[in-house]
């Protein structure tokens, strides 16, 4: 079997379980940290375990265009290429190529698109996007899919669902390794009509897990939680949901709540390397003058490395001189962060404190 | 007393020693990487530790600006501003303000320069760059010095030569901490007596220990290696000899061999930066299409972290996808590799095997 999982608790919809992958478990709910060129930026794998990350995600569309097939098959695949011994999850790419407007063609078959790197043409499809991720080795891979920016017209979301349930279907039968799980990816905007239509279309081939695409990608906040509410609903409760593209505390907090499993954004690095602070009491910029001088760490209730030796007026003298370093620190500190919050979810949903634990992040 | 030397072993002019400072003991020949604005870029002084630097250097000039005396003594110094619990050297800010060229006005009693950062008008003289760097808590303190570009007039070398003594015995004077060594500066160009005359007035000062500088300023290497084992031999044996601005592997060779102690240079850490990986064996660069295929480590011959975990393959890929992750494993290893070769060159000192080791980097 590519993947078990287990479901240990629930408090509501709000879910506790185990994921047991090829290259180790994953404790739920678990929030997975982006290394799109196979490297989450600036981090090494042993700065991840030591910021609790338990599984990573890297990006097809990324790996494809470079280092290239070829490269990561001849490293020993992606694992070894990274030096990750842990679970990885590759996107099926769909996103990005969907993201490139200008420079991609679709047609029924696939997605023919030019590389941003340097105008070479490629194309996927369902079959060698599952072919590309089962060559990586990695633990979990995603089908590709067609995610629609919002807003979008009724007519553009049911064409997406359609084509992302065809694509599922052949990506399905293409799938091979036994070390491979596959997840598909329900579509269908804020439309509730097309995401039922897309779950029903889905959850009959009976994949290892599931995905709630084409979420946060513009909508407001309230939308965002109400679909994903909505659609983790409509899901087998024995099989994972993986909320793509997810988040803030708050945001993450508040899709747990609403039965979500897994969890991935640049969020965490991204904001790190501008100076922003995630916290469990909300977020901040280190460059804020405020800071300069503040020789307390960045957050009082984190446990991380990075809060247990340096200051805020050092990390903040370190983004006023523009020191590479400032970034790696607050990297780490923000994924430190939001794995550390997820392992608090779990212990309060395992404990029979999961509302407790939800309204003290969520109430204004 | 504020620094203890001594001698253990020589071979030829090639010395052998300990430095006990107020925070740590240094074996030299030793290297120290540079960390301009309390920070070595890139790296944590777990890293620093890791790859065994055993002192690392920061700049006064930097310092002063950016983040400043008050934040530094509020700080609790600079060892707990950066966590880096070793020995620290600053240098004097000498070197960076006489770069300044268009935006300094030197006198007798000191400079005036403008800032680099925002044109505020700042004074260096050399009581408040002693005191600075007595504030700052460091275990050796630079004298302001005055450091001619080469190639220089006869006139300005002897005008370099005659104000960096006298600032010297200023400085000397100021000296308060016990636990903060003040070392002086030798200057004189590549003239031998301007560099006789430099010596000869600063060793009656007595302190404990002698800074070569002016050198690594645009000079042949042939040059460099001249006048700095023509400066090593006029200093007094029992105290240690710091050559400021070295190197690259051979330059740390070659100048170990003019009995020199202690080097810091940038190199390791810009070189690294882009993609430059330095090797007991030369040197090379790590975008060259020869690596992206290739699944060694960085360097056979290093015991480094990122030489266990990484291939050349992957750095390659790091630094043609402009991640970060690149810049700090490459600045790691180049670290790493520059004090191990001064601890290998330590081990054959003390083995009475010197000159075979000598020649094993520099016989072309």
């Amino acid at each position: 079997m590519s993947a078990t999982f287990s479901l240990h608790a629930t408090s509501g919809a709000a879910r506790r379980g185990t994921l047991h992958l090829a290259h180790g478990r994953v404790e739920t709910p678990a929030f997975m940290p982006v290394g799109t060129a196979a490297t989450v930026k600036g981090l090494t794998p042993r700065d991840l375990r030591e910021a609790a990350a338990q599984i990573v995600l890297a990006n097809t569309y990324h790996l494809w265009l470079r280092p290239g097939r070829d490269t990561l098959v001849a490293a020993g695949g992606l694992h070894r290429f990274m030096a990750w011994d842990g679970p990885i999850l590759t996107d099926s790419g769909g996103f990005q190529v969907f993201s490139l407007e200008s420079k991609r063609t679709l047609d029924d078959d696939g997605v023919t698109f030019r590389s941003h790197l340097d105008g070479s043409t490629h194309r996927f499809t369902p079959e060698n996007v599952v072919a590309f991720q089962e060559d990586l080795g990695v633990d979990i891979a995603m089908v590709l899919d067609e995610c629609v920016k919002l807003p979008a017209s009724d007519a553009a979301i049911v064409d997406s669902v359609r084509r992302t349930t065809a694509w599922a279907r052949r990506a399905a039968t293409a799938w091979r390794r036994g070390d491979t799980a596959l997840f598909a990816i329900v579509q269908g905007g804020l439309d509730e009509r097309a995401r039922t239509r897309s779950a029903s279309d889905l959850i009959p081939l009976d994949l290892p897990g599931y995905a709630i695409g084409g979420l946060s990608v513009g909508e407001t906040r309230a939308d965002m939680v109400r679909m994903a509410r909505f659609t983790a609903a409509l899901l087998p409760p024995e099989k994972p949901r993986y909320l793509m593209g997810v988040g803030t505390v708050r945001d993450l907090v508040a899709a747990v709540d609403c039965g979500i499993d897994m969890f991935d954004c640049v969020y965490p690095t991204r904001s790190g390397r501008h100076g922003r602070v995630l916290t469990h009491a909300g977020e901040y910029n280190v460059r804020n003058a405020a800071h300069a001088r503040d020789f307390s760490p960045l957050d009082r209730d984190c446990a991380c490395e990075v809060c247990a030796t340096y200051t805020r007026a050092y990390v903040s003298h370190l983004f006023r001189a523009s020191e590479l370093l400032g970034m790696r620190l607050l990297s780490y500190h923000n994924v430190f962060v939001l794995n550390d919050l997820m392992a608090r979810a779990r212990a309060a949903i395992d404990a029979g404190a999961w509302t407790a634990f939800r309204d003290s992040y969520l109430a204004e």
